[in-house]
């Protein structure tokens, strides 16, 4: 199911370039290997977002290779973002990645249950969800408490490539549904149809 | 032509209910008056942007009867919003919307031409273009200086149905298309397909 005309993908990704050749590295090695990750207009958007926001704790959940890490990083002013992968190998390449592009004294880099080790931190600014899909719901009800007041909570893939709409019943589109529904009830939410769905919500006032 | 799928758009907006009566009031207003709008979506957008944000001063160009206005005024925490259009008619209607939804102390209403009353705002934090579309790239130029150090731009209609893409010698496409070029030169900025196409743009650091 297409989410977004491709024309108008091509053409916003025309007025996307990028400078930095360690982005454009991490892109060839996420095609290279079919690896799953935010895209550019993901990343410039995390980028742009964490420019209005000046996050001084930015927590992922699912770094993979650091590809949405990076964007985060090179966005910060102050503070740090930590990324937490289960896959030793994938931390230690966004560690590759992050001393190329000279931004490793922004992050801190952790391997394991990724909503386990999350808990760990507190007056979380903005937590980003990139995990396994059907674990969403359970890693924003165990991890909201430590969001800071104003925290931003930013997930990837929340529109499941359209199949949270065209197949219902397929197990992770269940979830993620679920998960969109819980935001949206819980928190002042908003899905952009960025790629694959980004949804970004704070709390209700 | 078709930016978004619309079973993604009625997804979305199955998710996105208000509960401030005078947003459905302003909504049905725009309806039944083919009266252009920035949509539900675009405007919870401006609502979540604004609560990261927390602008002091929004300087609106081109108001309309208010529904961009009154999303930015429930967000603020401090501060106001400028509204500004060249229709009388249009501002004394959005002054109406205010009051009824007791916002009008966080707001200025302005009646004339939006590029001219707008530079006489210093030390601007959200820039919200929704103007005649030939006069995007004029308004930026001239009002750039008047933003604040981390101002954010936010544009309306970027993508003008998909004709910038469709139709690039239509005169307000071509217009538009030289805006988007400009602001992706000049700015970091971010095209987010949200209905007619918003663009989110910072200084480059």
């Amino acid at each position: 199911m297409l989410i977004l005309n491709p024309d108008v993908e091509k053409y916003v990704q025309g007025l996307s370039e990028v400078e930095d050749s360690i982005i454009l590295e991490m892109e060839e090695y996420a095609q290279s290997r079919d690896f799953p990750i935010i895209g550019r207009q993901g990343g410039r958007l995390l980028y742009l977002i964490t420019a209005v926001k000046k996050p001084r704790l930015v927590v992922e959940l699912g770094s993979g290779f650091g590809y949405s890490g990076y964007w985060f990083a090179k966005a910060l002013t102050d503070g740090k973002v930590v990324l937490i992968d289960y896959q030793e190998k994938n931390i230690k390449k966004a560690q590759e990645f992050f001393q190329k592009g000279n931004l490793t004294d922004r992050a801190e880099f952790r391997v394991g249950d990724a909503v386990q080790i999350g808990q760990e931190y507190r007056n979380i600014d903005i937590l980003f969800l990139d995990l396994e899909k059907v674990r969403y719901l359970e890693a924003v009800k165990k991890l909201e408490k430590n969001l800071s007041d104003d925290g931003l909570i930013i997930a990837d893939n929340v529109l499941f490539q359209g199949k949270v709409i065209s197949q219902p019943e397929n197990k992770k589109a269940k979830l993620l549904d679920q998960f969109n529904r819980y935001m949206s009830e819980h928190y002042f939410s908003v899905i952009l149809p960025v790629r694959d769905g980004i949804l970004l919500a704070v709390r209700k006032t």
